[in-house]
């Protein structure tokens, strides 16, 4: 499924064209960072504001000095220059230790790394739903972390490796105390009841750019709109169920764990309440 | 405190000398790998087989292929050939990425980093004791990665960024639960009624070398020692508390948040018994 983004066709780190960073990396020994994951249509990026927006607000949590929005625009047009389609990952991190341990000297100056891959994206790629599973490991909870998407990504890659089907798309995951949390690389949405549900994120979860877009267009639309504890009740009673990411859009889910689901009202209205969005021109960075 | 070790003097990556790592590796994307920080004393590195064995059982737990004993051995001996005294940091990750996510193809090869610097050690920096303070930030639970020594270490850094004092020595963890967990870069006993305790690390925390060690210390001096869910009234109640870790030793805290306390018999007993296995010739590599 992910075959055409398999390696970056051109890497920078700190503005120059380059493949290597610093093993005194703090991204390396801590995951002391955050990263983006962004779609590049026309030479522009799709959302790049709101990217750029949430990276400040990670770094704002973090203890990150933000890096200049203009150096990291400038930075981002020179990366997507000459790619009509492709996935462009920025990770920013607190940037080469200055001393061996957890502690910070304050002279450390951030690591920016943006990776190009090539298209075509994935928007399109399911209209009709995916197949999804429920993933065993649980999500521990922090809320000092919850919401960030920050460099610690260990349980998502162990959810990951629960399942080789290339036919299964995605695993939702449950937290440790039972609430329901997110894909590994998606969040969710349910209808129950008529009304648009999708999990708190204030112990553990990343807040998803598309998840904001999505969640926007349901309060413009009068839809019935919360973000809730939702537990594994939900799920089972939910009449419909989606995914959302900055690559992929909106996802139905036509397959849970093996049980059955259409695509249903509420998820295309707002299908098709995304769809400008995704095909007008991408913000130019 | 640490500013003996504030920069590496020589580094290597996959057995040559090196200071950079690719940017597509997964350590950097994820934190997904592991790592040792081992005491270099006279060419050799004290309990080599006790690190080297808790890096292999890091690698069962992630499912990343443990590299060959002989091949680190190798490694290492080239590290610390010609340094008195150093601290070794070996860092293991599942290695560059192959594709885009979470997901591994299998084909990754697991990356060596080796990082010395200089001495002196610290471990009998304190014999007196070490201030300590209860850090605010508290631990999230997982099963999944509690005891590996694996690096997600946000929840450390953001510890550590909590106090400046250099007269402050370390921080004792909580998790989100309100058990007593450890400190931000090392293991925590106490003694309670006589009792020799430490918490049970199987929801969080990192499993150390030198916890082992004394552990095993004090079952063969017959001392009453128990690994048990521990909570504030144990440390309120502790009569003896110290700090452990492989480069320092057994430290006694003789000041936890302005609580004053004695170096306790029982921490005496455990540091005369450590104190032959610090000073014999440490492994050669």
């Amino acid at each position: 499924v992910n075959a055409p983004h398999a390696l970056p066709e051109r890497s920078w780190v700190d503005g120059r064209e380059a493949g290597e960073i610093s093993a005194l990396d703090r991204g390396l020994h801590y995951g002391d960072g955050l990263f983006e994951t962004m779609a590049c249509v026309g030479g522009g990026v799709r959302f790049l504001g709101e990217h750029l927006q949430r990276l400040a607000s990670g770094c704002e949590r973090l203890g990150i000095p933000a890096p200049d929005a203009a150096l990291l625009r400038r930075e981002i047009a020179v990366a997507t220059a000459g790619a009509p389609q492709a996935v462009l990952k920025l990770i920013l991190t607190r940037g080469a230790a200055r001393a061996r341990g957890y502690a910070a000297t304050g002279e450390e100056q951030p690591t920016r790394v943006l990776l190009r891959y090539p298209g075509p994206l994935s928007v399109a790629d399911a209209p009709e739903g995916v197949r999804v599973r429920i993933a065993r490991l649980r999500l521990a909870e922090n809320p000092a972390l919850a919401g960030i998407k920050h460099l610690n990504r260990l349980e998502q890659v162990l959810a990951r490796f629960e399942w080789t089907d290339p036919a299964i798309a995605e695993a939702l995951m449950f937290s440790v105390s039972g609430a329901l949390v997110s894909g590994t690389m998606s969040n969710v949405f349910l209808v129950r009841q008529g009304k648009l549900l999708t999990p708190r994120l204030d112990r553990c979860g990343v807040a998803g750019v598309m998840r904001a877009v999505v969640a926007a267009l349901a309060s413009q639309a009068g839809i019935d709109f919360e973000k809730r504890v939702l537990g594994a009740e939900d799920l089972r009673e939910a009449q419909e169920l989606f995914l959302t990411n900055a690559l992929t859009g909106i996802r139905p889910i036509r397959d849970l764990a093996g049980r059955a689901l259409g695509v249903g009202p509420l998820t295309q209205r707002l299908q098709h309440a995304l769809a400008p969005l995704l095909a007008r021109a991408a913000e130019a960075p």
